[in-house]
């Protein structure tokens, strides 16, 4: 780090400034300037943490020089990751779609939903059994009755599960019964969360939180990586601005960022995002050309009847569409789907 | 609420928009204007959802007319809830100061702050057991152990204390302990504790989420009372903007716009906001002056030395300036400390 | 608009709203729910104004129903304008690109860029002479100078050049060189500026201001497009959030936003929103992608000597793949380039 | 500035880094660590600019240590800045309240207007003769005659007149008129009309831009100074964020934040901010106690009926209420009014 002494800052200051670093283990660079004193401390960072220099008098302002994460970052992993499940693979060329409703709410339903989104190319399906929702007063999920439908879908179409976990407890039901443990938006930053799934032996699909940065994201699966799952996905979904037209603003310009931060995969869910199922296609497609390893759609068989999000899930037919030019463009940049 | 239909809606549209609405409970009110028809629906929305309206063919939009929480509103509660803890009041007249140190570190530190912040007048220790951390590389609390402390503290000085939970799995244990049951930012809307502590019989302070609207925050508080806990106290704590200077953005006006839509006591938390102490002492005068009923404010006896969050932690002796002025505020609005 | 009055609303209360718009020529619609008494106002409240009914004693709140433009919208043109110049069209089925340097610095450094950026396959150099520039001690443009190297690169190259236009004043020089006349980001609300540029023969790239809602832009292109001036092309370059990786969030969702709520061409500036060259290819494959009508990027001949925003220029040889892969995606969906 | 190499960067890399920033007039301080290379450059930045080296092969990121502003800056000047017009001083330890109707409408208006605050205790009126309105389809003020009527109300009631300016065209009409000119938020980086206002004789009011940084609003204060005219108020009035039951969120820490970073006086303007009348005396008073030198006010006669903004005006009798409480929070802080 960079520590930046104040302009009045005394002779006495700044060598309290260095004695501080030195017994903190960092090692220092001076640098006298004409307006300024700056002192580089040389040392690992992220484990030293910032020695309560901030504080010390004299000091003007403190400067982190190398990026928090090591274990998500592509200095540590120059090749990118590729999560193996099965004969399913997400990270590599392929564009992966995991696609099916917001909510699980019956067999029917979800039979319908697996059968229509396997028709149109996807191999994941997605379907929650428990729900974070606003209000208290809304259908919050079938619990692990959803949880047995999913396999048993699972089973009769061949499809890979994805579902959220909300509470540690249920962990390891979600274990069980999960492809893929989807940690969501509101528990980005739920650390004790975070540890278990690092310790689960499913991969991971990480919701960036709702206002969260890009470093805080990556440092959420730091968590994961710290204790031993290397299978992290990362998902963007939008974060929240002042835009009100849109649900959130879906921030495609992670997709880049991520590839050239981190060696993870990163998917994109733009229902979400958006909020309106006629905004989704467009952006399913952009995500793709920006370089997303994959999508997470919600897909409904009749969307004006969902318990949950209907109004920005596409219905099979619509799907189906979205599908053929989703490969049209991936193959347009050399990917396939 | 009110569905606005397309400028191109035909009759039968309109007319299935309705059919709708009755089935589902709706009372309908019809208006036809020159560009537009509008559709009033007479109903509790919060119990009939919004019935898949807006996927309708022909609706433009669907505007909700009411609030979503009843249990948080002043509509339901018209004089302001008063939560006693002993001879402590929150959200009478009286501004109750509640500080100490970010984290539990040892006994003396804690014993040290207990103090310090009680002979300048506070009557509630604040001071973390478990910590959440951006970093899991970063200290993260003393857990058990912390809790026992913070006993052993009351104990010795008569404060009363407030500490975070962050797991449903400790959150028996935190109740055992503590005096206010703390819900922080990252888990205002982590839903399953949200009704746990709804069950329990302890006070809780509620922490504002980083990005939440005020709407949102007062649906985490309707998931708590709606299990039967009547005492939440809000918590401001900043919301993220652009601005980086500050660490976060104060919104010290959700202060009277809580008190215009809600009958919960709030306070605010400088310090977290501001990231800096030497910002602490103009905002938490400012807060007092905008009506809140409390201050959370981090006490350090050595900030310098803090393993979490020194920046922004006051020494006890520039605390006990801010309660000096915090106090002359407080009678110049005719309230007092 | 609707008005919905407070739960506590006397009969006197709403006699008195109901009289009050009436006076001001909207026709009333009363709706008596269980817990709200609901006013619907049915008039133009373009023109009408909110009557200052929000005031009315016992009024809880005023929703507006119609969105406030009108020219703009799509419901006033169905059909997507296109505007011609010469044989270049935006806002058909063709991905248009401009490009060239922030800041025109030098001929040799202007003719470079366009015979780079026309060999690539462009038909229009962006170039600007009049730089808005944060600092007061920046490079703030050649002027005049500037303008007339524009028109000699335009003559010899046969581009056509699109230039920013700050001051009203030299609002008749900027309009005497330019094909199209550029309208900043900072300049979004200027509304005197916007105005005359409503006034004048040129097609207008009307940026959207740094944290402006789709509504505010929609307005601000309505100031343009109630002047006189049909030719407005919109350019979505970013908004400012919470993220820093980045110099600004580009919100791609505008497209298809912009593509449902107006008839106006889209375009978009990467280059302006990630402030990081390296970003930029991934985003103007997916901006193609995700329907915009055309690209607004910088090239550089050697950016880093440039006197303006290097960081995220291309090197004339980056911005060539760049349009080739641009290309690739624009036939994928369908368009050209 | 902080010049830290990749992790892969080579010699001959470094080297070429430090060959650049030489032949740019830097000195050289180099730091190799375990992990990074870091290169500080010693040499005033504001001048020398970037130099083009976030370009350089090997370059990880560029880091800047100082402040961008210098004449704004407390660095330069310590004491802090008081503006005298007449007898009326603005940042010295009187609050100054600046009141008035958001629009002139006519002299009656304008006339009840001023005797009320000026029964209050206010010492200045604000008025607009020119209005920046979000639709072209809004009242956009009297103009000249509104500047005539602001001139005759100032020799009836003895009252100094703040009213924007928003064309540089229109600036010598508003200096004629004016005691201070404002600059409105939408204007913030109108460059040149701040470069001209940066000539002209009178007081400017400077407010913050809607999602303008504190460092770009001393940036744009910068612009005023450096063209030789000392005496910039700053008026903080609200950013724009995701909460949207007030019109913006006040940041009323920007207060202390400016009153550390700059010399310059600093008032606050919670009507604009808040867009609701009832919020407005919480904050106002709020306001006061974090630090502010003054507010700005929108008091109407009849809120009702006004053509601008009604919604957040005060009427007469609540603005002498608001005084009244000012008053006695200012008296706390050893502050007069």
């Amino acid at each position: 780090m960079v520590i930046v002494m104040s302009h009045k800052a005394t002779d006495e200051q700044i060598e309290a400034v260095m004695k501080r670093l030195k017994e903190k283990g960092f090692r220092i660079n001076l640098s006298r300037g004409v307006e300024r004193t700056v002192i580089g401390a040389i040392g690992d960072e992220t484990m030293l943490g910032d020695a309560g220099i901030e504080l010390l008098p004299g000091v003007d302002k403190v400067i982190p020089i190398l990026r928090p994460y090591k274990l998500a970052s592509r200095i540590m992993k120059e090749e990118g990751t590729v999560i193996r499940i099965g004969d399913v693979e997400i990270g590599g060329g392929t564009v992966q779609v995991m696609a099916g409703p917001c909510a699980v709410e019956s067999k029917e339903q979800l039979f319908e939903a697996a059968e229509k989104v396997k028709q149109a190319g996807a191999r994941i399906l997605r379907g929650g059994a428990y729900k974070p929702r606003t209000s208290p007063y809304s259908f919050q999920g079938m619990a692990e009755k959803g949880l047995q439908l999913l396999a048993e879908t699972r089973e009769k179409y061949g499809l890979l599960i994805v579902t959220e976990v909300m509470d540690p407890r249920s962990l390891p039901l979600v274990v069980e019964y999960a492809d893929i443990v989807q940690i969501g938006t509101r528990n980005m930053q739920n650390f004790w969360l975070l540890r278990e799934v690092g310790q689960c032996n499913k991969p991971v699909l990480l919701k960036r939180g709702l206002s969260a940065t890009i470093e805080e994201w990556l440092m959420a699966a730091e968590y994961i990586l710290s204790e031993g799952n290397p299978n992290v996905i990362l998902c963007e979904r939008g974060v929240r601005t002042f835009e009100s037209y849109t649900r959130n603003t879906l921030d495609l310009s992670a997709v880049p960022v991520i590839k050239h931060l981190s060696h993870l995969p990163i998917i994109v869910d733009p229902s979400h995002a958006l909020g309106k199922y006629e905004l989704v296609p467009s952006m399913a497609v952009a995500a793709v050309a920006a370089g997303a390893d994959g999508l997470l759609i919600e897909v409904h068989p009749n969307p004006q009847e969902a318990l949950c999000d209907g109004a920005q899930s596409l219905t099979p037919k619509k799907f189906g569409k979205v599908m053929v030019q989703v490969g049209e463009v991936a193959r347009a940049i050399g990917k396939k789907v």
